[in-house]
């Protein structure tokens, strides 16, 4: 059975989703695309051979769209996932799942009215080889109970419309996804030291910033996060545990010795980093999708994300500790 | 477009090409399968929505095929290929082309005779990501022209069937391949040292062997082969050239430090170690059949390999340097 | 010259230094010991072919005492160097330079009054050749203006004795020290995580510790404590600039490969990962006596170290952001 | 005690070792120093608080010198370490022991006739922390008997008077040592391939040379020397058993990441490479006379030494496998 899979927005993320799905991922085809730049949706669908659609709601209520997938901006997330839920269709949604912990609680609600989950949120690190790995090391038992996870996440160089509060709802976010999902515990407090800003950015910008983390096992998380470290996208996550530490591995690629030096390139760019993963993710998608199961990472990850990232914004702007405050998880997620 | 494939031999690395092509390659279908059990070809037929057809003949003449993926076993290969082009259809032959240089000369000649290239033989390293950055090094100038590459080639174990010759024709070819393609250079002579036998294994085999070669421009290859070395699947590769080294890239995995210890496992399996060159090359394959184009390694490489192998065979039981008297390289294949 | 070295306290690390100053550092001999245990201080000294005196003060006056090395317990440090300073004899005291800011400032006090540098303190890994070699690539602008730095410090165990402040005092001090010495730069506050403990060891003792330091530059320190990490002995650093960052090196080991994993040992005795920087250091010191200097870590430093250590671990009891109030340096030790 | 040494030649290495027995060594001094350039012997001599004499045989017989280190030119260490035999004085000669087997052979013979050890030939590898972990590995039997060693030597550059012979005298004499020691094995063949040249350098050099050697146990070993890499000075060595491999570690260094970069410095300098490794050796070799016994490289290793290297010059010049001839190594040195 091939997917039929409806697109709503068809921006940079949806494009290159439409393009995944039509050429990488199998058992899947484009048929419907939206956007609220519709000769963008004209040109995009004619690409994959589908039909450019006026609205987010003629995709989702196409009969020849058996899934939706979410890529427009983040406010209208929530409009398109409620409708995907209303009409009984899977859907994926990229992150954020919605812009407010609220609108995250409307969909778990939908969703647990309607009886069964529909809903996966674009976490893709969770897909990434080299974080499956680590956790398997951590499930095994073989370090132990995690105690500490000490993250790095670093991009060369961020475009001015970058603030703040991006280094939490943009860059950290998969920090808080990937560390909740490693560690099966949850965030219950957060903080968030600002070391001097570097110069070679923006001045509105507190870059670098330094996450603290606390969860509800007692474990704790800290996060750099420098997006304008001008050397390259530089992922780093080890879990220390009881007897024994795991860490991610770096990609690897050839090393090299001349005039003096040996080493190796780092990464420019995030999208070379995931790749591999996105690809993992949205096949595993539609696999679910053709199997009427659902996996991945859920509304209710969503909406912790969301909880999360609030909490660690105010921690950002008070420099006090602030309690996450999430609900407990019901049943439905567990 | 979608490119139709008939293939002929559904043993396991058939099997396994046809579940690529139905479900990781985009853009093909299997329509046909043939095998010397008939009984296989059904099975394996019905599984990719495909027809079982009685021989190689019918699936090369077949309406619905547009390109033949020969995976038979090794002295079936140049009826196959040869049909192929007779049939002016692309063909993939998995290595080797042909069990004789003989076989390989006519397929050279049919193809010649043909007018444009045809066939695409599986050697599928050149595919492989580490490899193909390691090219990219040699290529940029970046460590100068080269002198050297020492390769190493281990398995963890090999069957009672495997004989010491197999340590050339089904072990060491795909350094053979790797190297000429990574030097743009061919291979002119072929040695072979016999270390002391590793007890672990069997009477009949010499294992380890170190197999050395010299390129028509000068450059010397070291190939250790050990193919009971116990610990795992392990390949290096090493070039050095005037001004500098590369080295290809280890596979990577998360690092633990435990019990005294940091390490990471090593792999075991070879079809984890090139699972994704597979992918690719097949992916590469069909892109060139819809292009109607055909790229990779050519029915030159697989005549190279067949006739180094032999020298390298001879090598190994005359205990002398044999050269390889491989004929010149006709235009066409430049 | 060689240089006559008188010692005060001849337990496990004053007996290291006497082996040290016998045969390993050239230029310098012992000639009287002494230690609250008059049969230790005989047995020793005369090991090392030295007197054994009944005091301290006996051995800071020695006419055959050219320059005194403090190794007796921390709460008797300051007696000592107050001493050597009256006498105007150079003093080597190993850590801590005395057990409260009011006793080192005393010392400063002296040392000032005296008019020049007559104390090193023994903070040893400004000798490591790993740090040293980290301290050139931050000197050199390589990696800019350093914005954090990220420490672990971890044991394989600690005995029942230890508990949560000698975290502090006894272990991030070198890391306090090292710090403050690789960014040339003063820590302003401090604050203390505390993770859940682990059920490795003792009740009493919070094991793990996060530290986290402020410097006046604004840079950001972060220092896992892990003393009871069961695998090893681990000391990582790296610094992060605004244009790179430098990563202590790691102990070399052989890499063996064997039964499906890659790896190599992890150390075990913190006396083997900085056995060479303690020759190093006291080679140093020997040599400064010599020539009539001084260099290494200051009484300065102490003091700094002392003042520090007083903050986090009140901040590791209040759980708040301690300063740390340090006064402002003197010219002296500019 | 203290071991007064007497030194036969004080060009570089003589005055190197000459620094090393005054300042680093311990239980040792310099007494007496000879060089056939009287003004040089007179400089160093007097640096080191030594008398400057005429000859070496004056040295030798000198009343204050215990012990003889012998760093004249090679064609001169033959009549010097006989001497020291017939005077029953224990000597360290520097590499090689004599400049023919016949030499070499005179001096077993004379050794043997006095009935005790005296001679430690100066090959500093087996004193090197890594090599001597690779060893400890080796002999725990963790990784198998072993039947193959992969070993590289690489230089960044050397003078004109370099010559091809002196890619075994010099530089391969050190593997051939290393390997005879790490394998406890004796080498009985030699073969030399002659990649295309280098063009960095002169062209009356065959630079790079591949050396294969093959061992009375059955191991083969394959030794790359290439004294123009450019790069810098590159030392490696892999050991492959029956059930594992080892390798020689890398020295350490601060890795940095900065402009798309990770990496850190190769070494340009011989002498940081194996400094460490001198001191142990040196002092290794006091301690040994000081016991009244003697350890390390034997006459029996120089005379192997010589003679491999004989084998491998002839095969080179010839193309051939060349029996390296070896006698019987006596019980005498068992």
């Amino acid at each position: 059975m091939t997917v039929n899979v409806g697109v709503i927005g068809a921006g940079m993320i949806g494009a290159d989703h439409i393009r995944r799905l039509s050429t990488v991922v199998t058992g899947a085809r484009v048929t419907a695309v939206t956007d609220i730049d519709a000769d963008r949706a004209a040109v995009v669908a004619a690409g994959a051979g589908a039909r450019a659609l006026d609205t987010g709601q003629e995709v989702i209520g196409a009969a020849d769209v058996d899934a939706v997938l979410v890529t427009s901006w983040g406010p209208a997330h929530a409009e398109s996932v409620l409708g995907a839920i209303a009409a009984g269709k899977p859907v994926f949604c990229e992150k954020p799942l919605a812009t407010t912990a609220e609108d995250c609680l409307r969909i778990i609600d939908a969703e647990t009215a309607h009886g069964r989950r529909l809903v996966q949120v674009g976490f893709m690190r969770r897909y990434d080889a080299g974080y499956r790995a680590m956790k398997e090391v951590i499930d095994s038992g073989e370090i132990g109970d995690p105690l500490m996870v000490h993250c790095v996440h670093r991009n060369p160089a961020v475009p001015e419309r970058y603030h703040s509060e991006m280094a939490t709802h943009d860059t950290a976010v998969h920090e808080i996804d990937t560390v909740r999902w490693l560690l099966d515990d949850e965030i219950v407090s957060a903080q968030v030291l600002t070391p001097r800003r570097t110069r070679h950015r923006f001045e509105h910008l507190q870059d670098p910033q330094i996450m603290l983390f606390e969860t509800a096992g007692g474990a704790r998380v800290d996060v750099e996060v420098f997006v304008n470290c001008q050397y390259g996208y530089d992922i780093q996550c080890e879990a220390v545990g009881e007897t024994g530490t795991v860490r991610l591995p770096d990609p690897s690629g050839p090393v090299v010795r001349t005039a003096g030096r040996q080493g190796s390139a780092v990464l420019q760019d995030w999208k070379d980093r995931f790749a591999a993963a996105y690809d993992v993710e949205i096949q595993e998608w539609v696999d679910a999708v053709a199997a009427d199961t659902a996996a991945g990472p859920s509304s209710w990850d969503g909406y912790a994300a969301a909880v999360i990232c609030d909490a660690n914004v105010e921690a950002l702007h008070t420099g006090r500790i602030v309690a996450t405050g999430l609900k407990d998880r019901p049943d439905f997620y567990a």
